[in-house]
């Protein structure tokens, strides 16, 4: 059976977004989705919580799409009208949904909390919908089967709208449609900008097959590469896909720490476990990110003991032990202070390996000889102690997060030096 | 002159948009910088880069607003089609303008550029239109009056169209229409959910008159009330909006940390700064993310000393001198030990208050007695040290966030209850 080309719309609704007191990032993310489920979003419109207005535009998406969804105006408050303005649409009524019912007060007992009449609202649903299940929250998703189309509407809340999206309406649409087939691989860089590792694998980019395209997806510190392979002949993409994939290895697999949805915290994560080794942070200049980035990490407590985050140079000294005269001497943003920092904290929370990071993150504190930006990150494991000055930029945002990132980089290249066989 | 509402539509052109390869921040943007100057919009569409999507998207905005905006499709590539849809819809053809030309070949001769065929096409322009200097980049912005409306053309790139709308259509928007007063106010609410809000201030809201609307802004651990007013007589609304915070203030004051775009972080770094005092924190659960949102705040080295993150119960022991009697008897998560814990890094730090969290964020650790979610939080002053008990939920990520959103708001309530003066 051929497949056909699948549209979607999506219509977000909600005042908050027309006036743009929130920016809709539900939308990117429903557009990626679907697009690597092989449908395309051909339709995109925002609409207020207005009822008229909300049927204006499910009347168009339906003449562009075969999908239509909806996000937004499902809570509890009086200015949501998604629900009522579904049951006018299709002529039916709000009726109770006697498992909502119970998923909410379950939820509000769990949290101790006393349940009122709106909450036991969301448990109303229109009668000709089936209910997605939303783990994540109180308001349920909605699925419904209307005149040779479907429609979805899920809440606005992001997590909650990825939660049931991903769990249940992708599921059922998989079920109900026949899509094409569409092979997407990411390839996880980091410690290298776009344009270089662009100028790096240009040949080999130039050699791909035209049935397999190559999108780069910058973000701050990393660099994902989505290769997206379309074809009839599965088997085909997918062993010209792997052919080069390993070609890019060769190429650039020394930026290269994952693949699909890895992150570097993820990477470290399971390096440090698989040895049964440990981590300890020492932390200036990104103030608890990094330890935020790897306790983010569910079971990260079997290899990581903690840091000490040493925003003062008083705690650099007291609590780390850093060398008074290396603070009046080189400062705290230099290669001596971190390296002790790193050897220091991983003495004292007993580790095998630690990261320690020291900069001016600014927007003040940059001098001539170290403007803003200016970042030294140690890492020290049981073989030695290494250290690295880079230039992060001078926006303090980023250089938290690239430093943070880096010094990850940098742990899972030491990790995988150590491991190897002695010659 | 009395002035009537004005609404605007946004029509976001490009594939890129669409298939969410980017997050479209352009329409958030023009959304604020639009409601600011009281002029609404009630319409936002993206669609791909194909002439009859954007014919049939301008004529359905032409429906519901009397400016039109449009954003994207003008780059000197072969798939940028938006002047040549505005010519057909005009019934118009393109011509060259003598400024724009001398304007693209003056930038490429000071960038040291060659210039080539396809930048001189962005010198061809509908022929009805008045051109929108764009001081940031060669692709011209475009204003029509056209039936009773105005439609205007920007690029997509953001700085570029941010350039054109501040620096050319905004102007040219004030002189062509009188505007109304439209009074934006935002008020920032944490440590309650958005039902228990509403139910406390369902009185409040009632009485609005019907020139201010009320938005709840959900997002975890916060809720924002965004209230707008509208009206003739700006004093009028001023004053009204004025009078209905105050009484907001009466009603759920306990709850409201800030205005604006007020964050609890910068909230309390700002009362430290005021009372020359100073921070330190300890953390299990939320593993540095607490000490990661205050040193978020730029200048938070002035008030925040630093961070014992004790995720393993050894660092609890061996660096902040948690008694392990306390660990032994009633665990890490424990009132006992988390007073301890913000006593200690006080102590230890020199500080003069402290958070500490100890909490199982998940997803496994949990027991009957302490089920994922179960969080202690305490907060060390110079007068006393506070704990309590929290559910907060079954997500790992959320957990980390409500339980440090949580930790920021109980040291603002107990610094506000410090500066009271002694009766």
């Amino acid at each position: 059976m051929i497949a056909q080309q699948l549209n979607a719309a999506i219509i977000t609704i909600g005042d908050e977004i027309l006036i743009g007191q929130i920016t809709d990032t539900n939308s990117a993310w429903l557009g990626q989705e679907l697009g690597n489920a092989g449908i395309r979003v051909n339709y995109r419109i925002s609409v207020g919580d207005n009822q008229s207005h909300i049927i204006h535009a499910l009347n168009e998406a339906a003449q562009f799409a075969d999908i239509i969804i909806t996000t937004g105006g499902l809570g509890p408050t009086k200015d949501d009208v998604t629900k009522h303005t579904f049951c006018e649409y299709f002529h039916t009524t709000l009726v109770e949904n006697e498992a909502v019912k119970n998923w909410v007060t379950k939820i509000f007992r769990l949290r101790k909390l006393p349940i009122i009449e709106s909450n036991l609202q969301q448990a109303m649903v229109p009668q000709n919908c089936k209910v997605l299940f939303n783990r994540s929250g109180t308001a349920p998703g909605m699925w419904f089967n209307h005149s040779g189309k479907v429609y979805i509407s899920m809440p606005g809340v992001p997590f909650e709208m990825k939660t049931i999206f991903t769990e249940e309406a992708l599921p059922l649409i998989k079920q109900s449609f026949t899509l094409p087939f569409i092979l997407h691989r990411t390839i996880q860089t980091a410690s290298i900008g776009e344009s270089f590792l662009a100028k790096k694998i240009a040949d080999w980019e130039n050699n791909l097959p035209p049935f397999i395209q190559l999108a780069y997806l910058p973000s701050i510190g990393q660099v994902r590469l989505r290769l997206s392979g379309y074809g009839i002949k599965q088997q085909e993409v997918e062993e010209e896909m792997n052919k080069q994939i390993q070609s890019l290895y060769e190429i650039a697999g020394e930026f290269i720490f994952g693949e699909e949805t890895d992150t570097l915290q993820q990477v470290v994560g399971k390096q440090l476990l698989d040895k049964k080794q440990s981590l300890a942070t020492a932390e200036s200049c990104t103030g608890g990110y990094l330890a935020h980035l790897i306790t983010s990490v569910p079971g990260s407590s079997a290899y990581y003991n903690g840091s000490i985050i040493s925003y003062a140079n008083e705690v650099k000294i007291n609590e780390l032990g850093v060398s008074a005269d290396i603070l009046a001497t080189d400062g705290a943003v230099s290669e001596g202070c971190v390296k002790q920092m790193a050897e220091l904290v991983k003495m004292k929370l007993h580790t095998d390996y630690a990261i320690a990071t020291s900069g001016i993150a600014g927007p003040s504190g940059g001098t001539d000889q170290k403007p803003v930006g200016t970042v030294w990150i140690a890492v020290s494991g049981p073989k030695q102690t290494i250290a690295s000055q880079f230039n992060m930029g001078d926006s303090r945002e980023r250089t938290i997060h690239r430093t943070a990132l880096q010094g990850l980089f940098m742990l899972r290249q030491m990790i995988l030096a150590d491991d190897k066989p002695l010659k």
